[in-house]
């Protein structure tokens, strides 16, 4: 595996690739890998002859008051995980290469933004797009693979692809989890012990609410409200928000029906945790 | 050549050309193609082993009292000359192909704006840099070609092209002008038959003043002076602007020096018309 750190180093390895007629898998990530990375990069492997892994936490996307600084990092074991998924090219630029002067051109997410956590971070997405437009036009994949847990996150991708005609298909991974249901995070590090046996409530949670959705109820309001009175009686966290939103348009919905997308966000003492489900109700003909 | 109206037509293009390992040069234009346009085809077929040509005229563009309806418009015979200049693609678009739903990700210019035709032209630039990324996506070019008389507008898409890391070279072609020195454009149609006469003292007034520049004058101000008092002496039309500025960063000039543009627009009865001068003027060591 490559390891570059440099966009000049990038372009080789691409123009090389490109000129073979290969095909190329991008996984963008922030690092600090588990299992749900290394799902995205062992797809990468199956769909691609090349597979190139970005490691890069991308200060734009991160609030004044969020965890830019102390977000973990550890670089030494990401490459030998990133090595061990078949990776062929890891990209671990520092901020200055990515952004070597103030931008002339700004990105702005104009939609399915004003809900679920874009509501708590300002800017979030338009910090996402923007790496990701540069990330793309570096690596020039032909396809890239973003994880479900971030489901707003995929569905401004899933915007930003067919506004602006990006030549790539962005494929959405399945979360992984752990045993017990809790959704792989890099953020699950900041939970203490107690919060640790609690979290795994926030899926079955959302399972609860799918349940509920599945077998009838027509009602947002009454899905999102047993969503969370389940989770208020047993993950001892705050509620940020429980939403019912259509998929990927995240527009409010009248009743259930469709593909939708059933997604809550809690906070522990220091992790803000988040989950979905992704599913369709399809009523008659 | 290949006419093409619908972006699945000329992503079908791209795909042969890209498969057989063609490079592309694409040369976007608003049609009602001159001399100056063709000159950018010409450059492209030199350049390039496919050549794709938009027409588009961009509403996003057009502030809400600018001339987009009678923006003038000839298909037909564009698609001749574009043929004769050794085109193999026209792409030729209608405004719900490249503009099918509400764009979830808006485009800002947030740089080299302020100043020159931006002043006047709120949101011109957006809407130019966003239909570029549409079509840099869609056509995959090597290379891109503009004409330099949008002096303004080819300092905005390096930025857009730097700042975004996009894998084009985009490639400054000179203005071609009457023999008279006026530039070639569209909206030259709009001239009376007197103001076409008076026309051409655009570019001899950018010429005097490129001239002191050249010859010592230091003093930023006094080249601007002296471009304005000729213009108003000779071109018979409402000076908006004359401006000297750092090249392609256009920031202002504490003094003449270094790679810079001499940029003027007046106004006629019916026709605005922009013209400029990139030179340089380096001193000692």
């Amino acid at each position: 595996m490559k390891v570059v750190k440099t966009v000049a180093e990038l372009k080789d390895f691409v123009r090389a690739e490109k000129n073979a007629g290969h095909q190329i898998g991008l996984v963008p990530t922030m690092g600090f890998l588990h299992e749900g990375h290394l799902a995205l990069a062992e797809k990468a492997r199956k769909d691609n002859d090349a597979v190139i892994m970005s490691i890069f936490v991308n200060p734009l996307q991160f609030g004044p008051n969020e965890d830019f600084e102390r977000y973990p990092r550890d670089v030494e074991r990401d490459t030998k995980l990133a090595a061990a998924a078949g990776v062929d090219c890891l990209f671990v630029p520092e901020v200055e290469e990515m952004y070597p002067a103030p931008s002339v051109v700004t990105m702005t997410v104009a939609a399915r933004t004003d809900k679920m956590c874009g509501v708590k971070r300002p800017g979030h997405f338009d910090g996402v797009v923007t790496v990701v437009t540069k990330l793309f036009h570096l690596a020039q994949p032909d396809k890239a693979y973003f994880g479900l847990k971030d489901a707003q996150q995929f569905a401004v991708i899933d915007g930003l692809v067919n506004s602006l005609n990006f030549p790539v298909e962005i494929i959405g991974v399945e979360t992984i989890r752990e045993e017990d249901g809790l959704a792989k995070s890099s953020r699950n590090v900041y939970l203490t012990e107690e919060e640790r046996i609690q979290a795994p409530y926030l899926q079955k949670a959302l399972q609860l609410g799918v349940q509920s959705a599945v077998q009838g109820e027509k009602s947002t309001e009454k899905v999102i409200e047993r969503t969370i009175s389940y989770l208020q009686e047993h993950a001892g966290a705050a509620v940020d928000y429980v939403e019912l939103l259509s998929y990927p348009e995240l527009e409010p919905l009248e009743q259930v029906q469709g593909k939708m997308v059933l997604a809550a966000a809690v906070n522990y003492s220091k992790a803000r945790l988040i989950d979905n489900i992704i599913f369709n109700v399809n009523e008659g003909r």
